[in-house]
């Protein structure tokens, strides 16, 4: 566990549960790389990624990684009403929909690799319909404005973490991989605010154009950030994240610890799943071994993450829509390492000559 | 066609039936993704790769282009003797066998997309045994050592591109997509020699490691692409491609204008098919528009490709195995740039608001 005074709960749970990654199954996943018919390195991140998931399962060669769970953890944020975006705030419930319907990217993405994809309400504003697929599990109808007072309580922010790490648990059983993915119109600032407060980069440094947004109101949106920012400073992980986070952004925390704990890679997405990825490493830092970062996002937020926390991304291709879209598309390169490993022939078995040394 | 003075064979028949990709599918494709349910540039690169995927089939939405064949060069080189690689040059057809039985890098990749694997032998050294998989188009057993003479006559290059040509042709009746592989040790020598005199680059600039040599290694290795280079300063591309090329890589190229002509995509490798990519595109420009770079090879050659055709490659994996590996990887990225442009819902299907403007 992270600290004696957590409070009891899925998360606490999951958080006790977690161990390292298992070293000696690294060791040997390298070790067989050595024998597979290439020149040793030359599969570069292939190798580094296969060996990681030697470790997180503890097993050489590693499972193949699915199929994979994406989660998309939807909620609202108060701080919409300082006008951080252009988009209307019902757009995250029309989103919803439209992720039950099928017709998102990031529907088409995980279609294309078998993934699953499970919609969680952890603070949408608007009141859903019961559906397939979509998971009530709201804690509040959206956060209150972080830039005038606290985004939700402590406790509140411990229930959606808790709701992250059981969603996490549940997928763990039928999945081989979690993908993180989120949707809530404006959580760009809320995840701005974080990834300040926790790295102490400046708010200019770490907040983007989210979804697209003019000069004016990048500005006023960083205002907001670097205020939010400073308010919090000094404060315990829990603090921040109930102060300046999202619901979203808790349960995705929640959900990359469960998913660790359950020995299983996470792939994490873009600067909403960074900033969650910042508190989950604060409240259980043994989570990063088991975390794979999928993409690049162009937002400068997620950069930073990567940069805080010595992580390289498997993929950049300028995206800045999340969902778990850019994650998804990292799959098939993580999929592929374990396959290496698994499948490849060694240089004894294929009667393939080594090079003169 | 390229020049009049061009030999007749496959390949130029391919170039003359090259024509560039449809503008007007391109700006469809690019209209489609300001109506499909994201911010409008959200997706990225999988926003141009989709484009130019409309452009190269001339369909909105365009086909997935799935399957895929890849389609495996070998050839041998009288480079070798001058001591530029620690591997044994029979290693060329042991690979070849570890092809044919499956059990290389490539058919673990291929094999997860879903794609066939084509062995084609247009110059190794060896006699080969015929077996299923295996395309006999040996145009001769390996080249002549280039350090101290024409690799091969220019009637022997222009086979090399025919044979290139036709097994595109052939591989385009059944499949989507066209990749590009290569076997031969030695390989990077003669690639970055042609690299370099095409290029105008100085040999020190795109002389790599390739497989894993010495400093030593490296340095006669630099010199001897750097004499090779001058030699044929001024030169035209098919005479360089003689002079200081190799058979696959002629064969490649004639393969990328082939798949070009058939109006396929083509996901090209790391540098050997980027040597290659450049004698294409010096005979018949117009194939650049087909051309996808897969991924960004470590080898300092195959950024002086990208940047020279002002190309940018689809991962950066930080591979330098060949064999059309990281160009594999490209293919689910490749595949979802098209999907998205088929599968997503429009705001107005989806009844999703868009941004105040």
């Amino acid at each position: 566990m992270t600290t004696p005074s957590f409070p009891a709960g899925a998360f606490a749970d999951a958080a006790a549960r977690l161990s390292p990654p298992d070293e000696a199954a690294r060791a040997e996943a390298e070790a067989l790389h050595l024998r597979l018919t290439k020149p040793p390195g030359s599969l570069g991140r292939l190798e580094s990624l296969g060996a990681q998931l030697a470790a997180v399962s503890g097993a050489v060669p590693p499972p193949v990684p699915a199929p994979a769970a994406v989660a998309v953890f939807a909620g609202d944020h108060g701080v919409h009403a300082e006008g951080v975006t252009p988009w209307p705030q019902e757009v995250t419930a029309q989103m919803v929909a439209n992720f039950l319907a099928g017709g998102a990217a990031i529907n088409v993405l995980a279609r294309q690799q078998g993934a699953s994809v499970v919609v969680v309400d952890v603070g949408v504003a608007t009141p859903l319909d019961a559906a397939e697929g979509l998971v009530d599990r709201k804690v509040r109808a959206g956060t209150a404005n972080l830039a005038t007072g606290p985004a939700m309580t402590r406790d509140e922010a411990v229930q959606a973490l808790d709701v992250g790490a059981e969603v996490a648990a549940d997928l763990a059983a039928t999945h081989r991989c979690l993908v993180t993915g989120d949707m809530g119109i404006a959580n760009t600032t809320p995840s701005a605010a974080l990834i300040a407060a926790l790295t102490g980069r400046a708010a200019a440094e770490v907040t983007g154009r989210g979804t697209g947004i003019d000069d004016v109101t990048l500005d006023r949106k960083a205002a907001i950030v670097g205020a939010a920012a400073t308010r919090v400073a000094g404060q315990g992980p829990l603090d921040v994240l109930a102060e300046v986070g999202g619901l979203e952004i808790a349960a995705l925390a929640g959900f990359i610890v469960g998913g660790a704990a359950a020995r299983l890679p996470v792939v994490v997405d873009g600067v909403i799943a960074g900033a969650a990825l910042l508190v989950a490493a604060r409240l259980a830092p043994d989570v990063l071994g088991y975390v794979i970062p999928g993409h690049r996002s162009v937002e400068p937020g997620a950069a930073a993450v990567l940069a805080e926390l010595d992580l390289t991304a498997v993929v950049d291709l300028d995206l800045r829509l999340g969902e778990g879209s850019g994650a998804c598309l990292a799959l098939p390169i993580v999929e592929a390492a374990a396959r290496i490993l698994g499948e490849m022939a060694t240089f004894d078995s294929a009667g393939v000559a080594q090079k003169d040394v």
